[in-house]
């Protein structure tokens, strides 16, 4: 099977040290899936790593304002280097003769989509007021209020709608080597008459991931995050988790509004679309990883 | 044929507007490369550009001490970001239907190497004699004093052995898409017991090239650089320009003392380990790239 596996951002660790301690452990499941004879894609996100960078870069003297599509690639090569190296280490641990490489990857978006005309995203440091209307003058920044804590710039979150690498990609696959891409969502780039222009945006990595299974047609898209399955009523006396569940039965439970927007909501809304295509949907945890891709754990979208 | 092609970092400029800005100029001869039907791959420089990230973190308060080798991996993900952009950009525009990707690239040194010994290479900002002091103590830095500018960190410069990902690279070049590699000379790795770890030093990026020419198999080296020729005589009245020389008349003028230790010395000697596994290796100016890569320019080694 080809499967793609899309890992939070928040599961790599605040730093260098813990990113790379805590890939170790990340490597075991993904190397027991590779030995499994799949062709494996990993996805990752870089919500508090594009973070670092940036916050580094907007404290620092020399250059405070590198834009974020480059943020966005340095953290694609940052989180790429660890992970490759920890997957590679474990492969070669294990005797086995594969490949995995990071692939600086490019996601398009829309210009028109309605996510530029509200851009809700909160990215980078916190501001004063004084500091955040300079940043809006002078860097053409849209500042928000973020929940008291200060003003913070915020950029668009558009929709992928193609993976420029993709068939680099699918040529790694065929020649059998492991790939890892779509860090972070993507670096988002719009097409200006084939001309791919780089823009401040975070394209979600659960759609990164999402997109891109659809486009190389992968058979499985595994999501991992810090839940074991998706509940309904959850954080409620009936909680309930969802193992099996189809694809009009959680058509339905995001009508009764089971699922929180910020969080499970936009996962099971990508995983659906990559289920109506037919192929299979998991979101499970990390701790479970190793019985998620066995279908054995999590919730399975069919 | 295959080709390598080797850039200079200060060829990429010191922000990101003008890397943008240059590598639209340094897409095009590369991509009339592309159209004679060459496979194409391009490693670079990252010296002005990791020192910008390094610098940028070391300023920031938030996270001061970035290790190098991540610092590095860093600048593959930005300067690979912009090169494979502007390259893409010119192949759509020329309607050539061929994929570029960058590929995170960990490149293996010997931790026997007499380099690590004897640590020359500068990286990083400038300090004070009691800042160093304080970097010696807490961060087992080795800190010199640098031509009467302050104090600055210098890390070893070892021998490139191996490319992790050369697999990676072959098939895609098998595959019909260019890749661009080693960036920076690679992230440098010394292999423990078959578990790669990365180490704070610097490996010369046409050393980088030349070990990957060789690996790949690849049929001709390109070192583009700020000069048209290689010189005799460099900056005298007699001096002369190599167009075509022989691998003996090379060594011979290397023990003439003609090129410079820090300069065109190591482009020479990468060259020339490169020419004599019978291949062509060419030193020319980045302007001169399109006539270079027919053999209309530059000093060509054979």
């Amino acid at each position: 099977m080809r499967i793609v596996v899309s890992l939070g951002g928040n599961a790599l660790g605040k730093n260098p040290i813990e990113q790379k301690q805590l890939l170790i452990q990340v490597a075991k499941p993904i190397v027991e899936l590779i030995k499994e004879g799949h062709e494996v894609v990993i996805a990752h996100g870089n919500g508090p790593q594009v973070g670092m960078i940036n916050l580094a870069f907007s404290e620092s003297n020399s250059t405070p304002n590198m834009p974020f599509p480059e943020c966005g690639a340095m953290s694609q090569g940052y989180i790429g280097y660890h992970m490759q190296n920890a997957i590679g280490n474990e492969l070669t641990a294990q005797n086995i003769d594969k490949t995995i490489a990071s692939i600086v990857t490019q996601v398009i978006v829309d210009e028109n989509d309605e996510a530029f005309q509200n851009p809700r995203k909160p990215i980078g440091s916190f501001y004063t007021l004084e500091e955040s209307k300079v940043l809006e003058e002078t860097m053409n920044y849209i500042m928000v209020e973020d929940s008291g804590r200060g003003y913070r710039r915020v950029v668009p979150s558009p929709m992928p709608i193609d993976v420029k690498e993709k068939a680099v990609i699918a040529s790694l696959l065929k020649e059998g080597h492991i790939v890892i891409t779509v860090g972070g969502g993507g670096i988002p780039v719009i097409d200006n008459n084939g001309q791919l222009e780089g823009v401040a945006a975070v394209i979600d990595k659960d759609n990164a991931s999402a997109k891109l299974a659809e486009l190389i047609n992968a058979d499985m898209l595994v999501i991992l995050t810090a839940v074991d399955n998706v509940y309904i009523n959850f954080g409620k006396d009936n909680s309930e988790a969802l193992t099996n569940v189809s694809i009009e039965r959680i058509e339905s439970l995001i009508k009764e509004n089971h699922f929180a927007p910020g969080s499970m909501l936009p996962k099971i809304n990508a995983t659906l679309k990559f289920a109506k295509t037919g192929k299979i949907s998991v979101i499970a945890s990390l701790n479970n990883a190793k019985e998620a891709f066995k279908l054995e754990a999590g919730t399975i979208i069919k």
